[in-house]
C-alpha cells in the first residue's frame, strides 16, 4: 500500500508538532531510517522530535545525527502531537510509551516494509517487497527531490546492510546492492560502517561468546542446536550468538537461552528451514518472524530445554524434515 | 597494466594445450575466478585444464563446475603446456608445483589484481584497482561479448564477496556492489552463497572457536589481542578465528597462534591500523599483506608470545599509536 509522494509532502509540511518514532529494541534499519528521516525533514524545513522508547545500541552512535535521538524510557515527552511518523513498526504497540503521544486528533504517517495486520496510519506508505524501511526512504528522497546528504546516506546504508544480514538474507535483491552502491558514490565508507556495526564488540561480550559456544549441543541428528549463557556473565551484548549455532553445517533450528535472573530466561529462536519459529515462540507466549523469534520463560532450565526440544521435534516431524533435506530451501 | 581484449582472445584461441591455474591456499576469488574462466573458455570453444596445487576448501564445492578442478598435489600433470593462464597470483611461485608445467616456450597470460613485483606473463592483464580478479573477469566477459551464465555468475560473485570480506574491506567500492547486483539479476542467489561460504562450519570448528576465544588476552592497553588453539582440537578449519580478536573495540593488532605439532606454530596476524603486519611476519620468516600476514614458528610458545608482543609494541611505538587513536584510519 503506497501513498503518493505529494500526500507525504503535504502531511509533513502541514503546521503542528511532529514526532518521528521507531519501534523499541531498535535495530539498524529503525535507527538508520530515523536519522535519515530527520535529515529529510531538515531539508523540508520542518521541525520535529526523533524518539524511541528504548536505549539505542552504542554500535550506531557513529551515525551522523545520533545525538538527536531522544530515549523516551528515560525522558518521556508527556505531550500529544498533531502528527506522528511511525517508521519500521508493523504494529502500533511496537512504539511502546510513544503511544501516549498519540491523541484522538493525531494524524499518523506509517512508513514500513513489514508484513502487517491492520494499517494503523492516516496515511500508510507500506511496501512489503522492500528489503528495509531504508529502501522506501531512499525512493522517497528521489521522489521528493531531496539531497541525499551524509546523514541520509549513512542512515540508509546501515538500514539496508543490517536488515539484509550483511547482504545474506533472502531479501537481498539487486536493488539492495544498487542502492548501497549509489550511497557509496555519495560518500559512504562501507568499511567504516562494518567496523562500527559488526567489529566493535566488548571484550566481555567475546568472552561470553566463548562461554556460550562451549555449551553447544546438537539434537535430532544435528538438525537442532542449542546454546546458553548463565547470568554470571557481565554483558548484555549477546546479539548474534544464536547465529553461530545456525552457522553449523546441517543445523536448521537453533535456540539461544540467556539466563537473566534465577529461573528467568530470554530465548532467541532461529530457523533456516520451513519451520516457522514465530509459531514455536507463540507456544511459549512470545512471537516474532518466520525465521527469527523469541520469548521469555520463567522456570527451571531443564523444563525449558525439554519443552523447547519437544516442540522443535514436533515441528520438524510436521514438515517432514530429516537430516540431509532440512536446509534445501536455504 | 592492461592488455586489450583482442590480445587476450588471440592468446586463448591459438592452437596448443592450455592450462589455467590459481595460487595454492586458494581463496574464494581464486576458486571463483578459475571456474568462471573455465566457462568463458567453453564459450570460446577452447579446451583446457583447470588446476591448483592444493585442496580446494569444501565450502566452495557448491559452485557450478567445481568437480572440474584438478588438485596437482594429488595428481600432478607431468607435462609442459603451450599456454598457461595464471589467475589471482602476484608471483609465479604462488602456483607451486604447477610451475613444472611451464617450459621455455610456454606463453603465460597473467590476470590479477594484486600489488605485484615484476610482471611474469607474456601478456599481463593486471588491474590493482580492481577489488578482485573476479572484477577483471567480469569486465573481460563484457568486452569479449560472452554470456555471463550461471557458472560464471556464481564464480564471480563468490570472488568479489570473499575478497571484499563480505563487502567490508576498504576495497569495497560502488563497482563491487554494482557488479554483484548485476549478477543477482542474472540468477545468483546471494543467500545460497553466504550459507555455503560462511554458514557451513563443522561442529568441531565451532567448538574449537569457543576454546580459542577462551584464551583471549589483551596487551598494551587493549591495542593488541592474542588468541591461541592447542593441537588437541580435531579441526583444520580455523579460518576467521583471528578476526574475532580484531572485532573487539579498541584492538588494532591481532594474532592467532595455532599449535600444529609440539613446538610448531602457525601464526596469523591482522592489523587495522597503520602497522604493516607483513613486516612483522617477515621478522619471523613469513610474509603477506599490509593488513593480513602470517608465519610458522618452531620453538616454545612462551618465546613466540614474548617475541611477537615485543615486535607489535615496537611497531605501535614507531607509528605513535596509543589507546584511543589507533583505529582512526579504519
Amino acid at each position: 500500500m503506497k501513498s503518493s509522494p505529494e500526500q507525504i509532502r503535504d502531511f509533513l509540511t502541514t503546521n503542528g508538532d511532529l514526532l518521528v518514532v521507531i519501534h523499541f529494541s531498535p535495530d539498524g534499519d529503525a535507527v538508520g531510517s530515523l536519522l535519515a528521516f530527520g535529515a529529510m525533514l531538515d531539508q523540508l524545513g520542518v521541525g520535529y522530535v526523533l524518539a524511541v522508547d528504548d536505549i539505542v545500541p552504542e554500535r550506531y552512535s557513529f551515525l551522523p545525527g545520533f545525538e538527536k535521538i531522544r530515549n523516551l524510557s528515560e525522558l518521556p515527552l508527556n505531550k500529544v502531537f498533531d502528527r506522528v511518523v511511525v517508521l519500521d513498526a508493523g504494529a502500533l504497540p511496537r512504539i511502546g510509551s510513544a503511544q501516549a503521544c498519540i491523541g484522538k486528533k493525531t494524524k499518523i504517517l506509517n512508513i514500513d516494509h513489514h508484513f502487517t495486520g491492520p494499517y494503523y496510519g492516516s496515511i500508510n506508505h507500506v511496501n512489503v517487497k522492500a528489503c528495509a524501511t531504508a529502501e522506501i526512504l531512499f525512493d522517497l528522497c528521489i521522489q521528493l527531490e531531496l539531497e541525499i546528504n551524509q546523514q541520509i546516506a549513512y542512515g540508509l546504508y546501515v538500514g539496508i546492510l543490517t536488515d539484509t544480514g550483511r547482504f545474506s538474507f533472502s531479501n537481498t535483491g539487486p536493488r539492495a546492492l544498487e542502492i548501497c552502491a549509489d550511497l557509496i558514490r555519495r560518500g559512504v565508507d562501507p568499511s567504516r560502517i562494518t567496523d562500527n556495526v559488526y567489529h566493535n564488540q566488548s571484550f566481555e561480550s567475546v568472552k561470553a561468546l566463548s562461554s556460550a559456544l562451549s555449551t553447544l549441543e546438537l539434537h535430532k541428528d544435528g538438525l537442532i542446536c542449542l546454546l546458553s549463557l548463565d547470568r554470571d556473565h557481565d554483558t548484555n551484548d549477546t546479539e548474534g550468538f544464536v547465529e553461530h549455532a545456525l552457522s553449523i553445517k546441517g543445523v536448521v533450528l537453533a535456540a539461544f537461552l540467556r539466563e537473566m535472573h534465577e529461573e528467568l530466561y530470554k530465548v532467541s529462536l532461529r530457523s533456516r528451514c520451513q519451520v516457522d519459529v514465530s509459531e514455536v515462540a507463540a507456544k511459549f507466549g512470545g512471537g516474532g518472524h518466520l525465521k527469527a523469534a523469541g520469548f521469555r520463560f520463567t522456570g527451571m532450565k531443564n523444563d525449558l530445554v525439554d519443552g523447547l526440544i519437544e516442540e522443535f521435534e514436533r515441528q520438524l516431524e510436521l514438515h517432514n524434515i530429516h537430516t540431509g533435506n532440512g536446509s534445501d530451501d536455504q
